[in-house]
This record gives structure tokens, C-alpha cells and sequence, in this order.
């Protein structure tokens, strides 16, 4: 099993991704199909699966490659011994026992993880986490998802939902969130953070010109990636609000380093592609509010290497290993 | 060596206590010296640690009880191998080599661990966690110490300051704190936090009349167990102090669940003492901000049971298994 290829797929709230994955980490061949959203019913999205992998497996067999598990990375709260997905925000999912049901119709080893532990794992095996044992992942895409490495394992948590750092309150009564509670750390550092931000500026007036042309003056046009390119451009507002973010991310990186004392963060995710224009401020953030600084080691913070692939190349390397 | 009796020594703010330990986990003896304070050299410290401990080994010779290993549970941080007192606010170390030195001094195997640490472990073996895996300790004492078991394991991070919940940051720019941060959680959550509000309440004129009574009218002279005390005697300003100081603890227990997912928290400490009249306020808390609630098992709350021998009996389980 260790040397065979193994199909990874990754589950978001807007689609369904999977690629055949060989162990070294290399993406051999891709699929993509219809998105999902939180109407879409489990049966749905598990023939959606079905069918993304069967059709890898047929494509590649066809080059003699032997495709010998498949691994599932979902957005949601994946039960400590990843057999039911307990909730997904993004999808209908609630007490999914997707493991066993796909396994079943595949005939192949499945195993599910949430999709931040697996992207934290190929970064561990194959990117920007090589080599480290103590490190926390952290990724800001639409929320602000999270996972542990300890001692070179994923910790998952006494019910599977360790990580969920996104929903650490760091405002009390702050702004709203999607998950009910208010002030929570995604709702100051992530993607909908910064375009909610981003368009707020525009419509207050104070937006440079280079984000007003990215958006034809129509505020609700702007989008994340245009945020980040507008400041590489040299936007100055736009820098401004990825100093925000990064302020706020490194002020919620400083918390997670008091409960949890990593090695090293990696930041990944959308909002992560900004790099230092986003880290840089992050890093000041954790130095200024880092508890016992001056007198312990700083825990470094770097970017993300695999991208979007993370998710797919982390699910399959668990599923070639049985979920390490 | 597992079966032999340990010494164990908890050195804080204030005093050096220590005892001699059966496996089982019950004190033969004790012996406490000079109160340390933040000004005495580490040389003085160690000084006394080592009286102690000579003492004590002198009496329970006598009675033909053989002390196998000496641990110590420290108020600071401790390097990650144990090796190094990294910083303590309490104390005058600065990178202190103790392990070592009292290792060569007593002739004996010692063992240094952080004092929460050294509670958690207590209770983990003897005490309110015995028989649960994945336990996050918090205890309210001057301020606010945490401790992590994982999969049975204490859980000391990349460089040994995992737990260090105290100076997670719950109030932007709140109050300040000892650390130099401003809204740490120890500002809301902690004996100085009870204390402090209610000598504000007191000096307000909105203190209840058996607070007034405790202090004889000087709100300098309220300690925390007098509130305790006028809340168990019924007190509403006290018992109001009290479910203060619950909430923000329920609030931050929230955020830790958040990150690290126990299945259950112990809560220590001198404000611990106070049990329900803290722990219901902060289970309701708890069960308000935990992020995915509805949808995930709740870690339960409970009370420690060992009190103040925690740390010692702690640090003598460590020393006898060799630090877990």
C-alpha cells in the first residue's frame, strides 16, 4: 500500500476536487465536479465523490497506474476516529457516516479527515512544514480553518475538532459570525474579513484608485485576489488592509502560541498567496503580544507552499498511510 | 524505582513546600521553608530546595522509607527538556540549570516540570481527571496557570510553555497585565481579578454587608476566600463577584476548546475552591461560545480535588516515573 498511488479529494463549500497522487507528493491527474453547496443532500455529494474518483481510476489505469486508497479532506467536523462527518457548515451534512459508505461502493481503503488537517499534512510531508514536529497550520481562505501537528502526528482532539481556531473569540461582542457566536478571530483574519473590508473602504470613499478601477466603482465587485494584487501593485490601501488582517491574524497567532507553544506557524489559504505583505505584520503582531517574549524562543511564521493543492496531496498521503 | 517513594517540591510565588510521596499518591511528610520572593537569588532557592528535601529524607529514613527520586513543580517556564528554568515572574531565574544542579547536589534522579503541570498530572493519576485522556487543567490562582494531557500525556509544546492559557488575550487593549500585554485572560479570570473587583465593589459603596464585614470596611484587607466565604453565606454581591469571574473563565474556556478539543477541564486553583458558585457560571459560559455547539459532544467542567498538594504530589508521580 505504501507505494501505490492514492486518489485525494477535497470537499469545500463550492466544490469537489480530487487528484491521483503518487508518494512523493505529485499530482499525476485531476478531476472536478458540479459544486455542492449547503443544499445539496449528502447522497448528492457522496455520487459526486463516486464518480471523480472512479473516473480518475479509469484514467489513470489506462496508464497502468494502480490507485490503492482514497482519501477525503472535508470542511467540517470530522469525528476523532474519522468514520461521520458531525457538521459541515457549508454543506448538509450532520452525522454523515461518509467514511464507511464510500469505502463500501469504492471497494477501496477510504479514510476522511477535516480539510485543514490535510492540508496541514502535505505541508508537513512535502512543503513548507518539512521536517518540523510541533507546528500549527493555519489558513485563511472564505473562514479561517486550522490543524495541529504534535510530535509529527495530527491532533485531532478529544471529539475531532481540535483546530477550530476561527472560532476563538477575540473581540467579545464583536462582529457577528456565521457559527452564531460574535467576535470570533475569522471574522477580523480571513478572506471575508478583508473583501468585507475592502468594500467597506471603497463605498466609505477611501479606497486608492487602483481598487475602485478593480471593482469599476461597484464595491460588491471586489474580490480577495484583487485586494492582494492591487497591493503588490503598491496600493497604499490596499496594504493597509492586508496590515489589518495580518495585525489580527498575528494577534490570534499570539494565543494560539500561549495554549499551544508550536515551532512554527504556516499560513495558507486564499488570503495567504498576499505573503509578506500579509505575514510581515503578522509577525510583528505575534512578537508584541507573544506571552514570556524576551525570555523564550519566537515560534517563526511562514507561508504556505502547495497552495490549493494542499487539501487533495495531504488526503491522499493519509489514505496511502491509514490516517497517521 | 517505581515502587519507592518520591519526594516532591512545588516552589511558588511565595513559598518552597515539599513532601514525600507514595506511589499511590498519598503524603508520608511534609516539610516547608523560607518564603522565596522574586528578589532572592537563585542560589538561595536552591539552597532551600535542598534542605528540604534533606530533611525530609532524614525523618522518613528513620521509618525505613526509601526516597527514590526528587521532583519539582515550578511557578515559570521550563525548557522543553526540563533541563532549564527559562523565566519565572514570580522568581529570579533567568535560564537557570536546576535540574542538574540539584541532581549533583542530592544525589538523586530529579525531575523539573512547570507547576500546573505538575497538578495536572496529580489529578490525571489521582485525582478529578483519573481515567480521561484528553484534560486541559486551569487554575485560578494569583492569576491563571493551564496545563495540557494528551492521549495520557502532559503536553509541554515546541519549547515547554504549552498551557500558558493565563495570557491569552481576551479583551483588546483591556486591562494591563504583569506580562506587559493588556487583556489577558488572568486579568478576568484569576483570584487577583475576584479580588480586585471586589474591593472595587466595596470602595463603590455596592459591596453586600458580609463583604464590608470581612474587610472591617478597609477593601485592602478582602482576600478571595472571603468572598468565597460571603457567597456560600448567601452574599449576593459576593456570589454576583463570583459568577463574574465564571463567565470570562466559561468565556476563555471556550476559545481553548476552540484550539485543543479535551474531553474534559479541571479547574484548580484557590478560586477553584469556591466550586459551583464558579463552575456553573462558567459551564454556562462555556456552553454559550463553544464554537459548533448543537453539533459536538461539550467538554465536561469539574472541580480539582486535590487542592494545594496537586503540585507536589504531581512533581513526585513525575519524579518516580522519570517525567512522562
Amino acid at each position: 500500500m505504501a507505494g501505490a498511488a492514492a486518489i485525494g479529494v477535497d470537499i469545500g463549500g463550492t466544490k469537489v476536487a480530487a487528484a491521483v497522487v503518487n508518494p512523493t507528493g505529485a499530482v499525476l491527474a485531476r478531476a472536478r465536479t458540479a459544486t455542492p453547496h449547503r443544499t445539496t443532500a449528502p447522497a448528492v455529494v457522496e455520487q459526486a465523490i463516486v464518480d471523480v474518483v472512479t473516473q480518475l481510476r479509469d484514467e489513470v489505469g489506462g496508464q497502468g497506474i494502480d490507485v490503492g486508497a482514497v482519501g477525503v479532506g472535508a470542511a467540517g467536523f470530522v469525528s476523532e476516529d474519522g468514520e461521520v462527518i458531525r457538521f459541515s457548515p457549508h454543506l448538509s451534512w450532520r452525522d454523515e457516516p461518509l467514511r464507511a459508505e464510500l469505502a463500501r461502493r469504492l471497494g477501496l481503503p477510504v479514510v476522511v479527515d477535516n480539510d485543514a488537517n490535510a492540508a496541514l499534512w502535505a505541508e508537513s510531508r512535502f512543503g513548507a512544514a518539512r521536517g518540523a514536529d510541533d507546528v500549527v497550520m493555519v489558513n485563511l481562505g472564505t473562514g479561517l480553518g486550522g490543524g495541529v501537528l504534535r510530535r509529527g502526528q495530527l491532533e485531532r482532539g478529544r471529539f475531532g475538532m481540535a483546530g477550530e481556531f476561527g472560532h476563538m473569540c477575540v473581540v467579545p461582542d464583536g462582529l457577528r459570525c456565521e457559527c452564531g457566536n460574535r467576535g470570533c478571530w475569522e471574522q477580523y483574519a480571513s478572506g471575508n474579513a478583508l473583501v468585507r473590508e475592502a468594500r467597506a473602504l471603497v463605498e466609505a470613499g477611501g479606497g486608492g484608485s487602483a481598487l475602485v478601477a478593480f471593482c469599476a466603482g461597484t464595491p460588491a465587485a471586489l474580490t480577495g485576489p484583487c485586494v492582494t494584487q492591487a497591493a503588490r501593485d503598491g496600493d497604499p490601501a490596499s496594504v493597509g488592509l492586508l496590515q489589518e488582517v495580518g495585525t489580527w491574524l498575528g494577534r490570534g497567532l499570539a494565543n494560539v502560541a500561549a495554549a499551544l507553544d508550536p515551532g512554527l506557524f504556516v499560513i495558507g489559504g486564499g488570503v495567504g498567496d498576499a505573503g509578506d505583505l500579509l505575514l510581515d505584520p503578522a509577525r510583528e503582531a505575534l512578537a508584541r503580544h507573544l506571552p514570556g517574549r524576551g525570555f523564550r524562543p519566537m515560534p517563526q511564521v511562514v507561508g504556505a507552499r502547495l497552495g490549493n493543492d494542499a487539501g487533495l496531496i495531504g488526503a491522499a498521503d493519509l489514505a496511502r498511510r491509514g490516517r497517521a
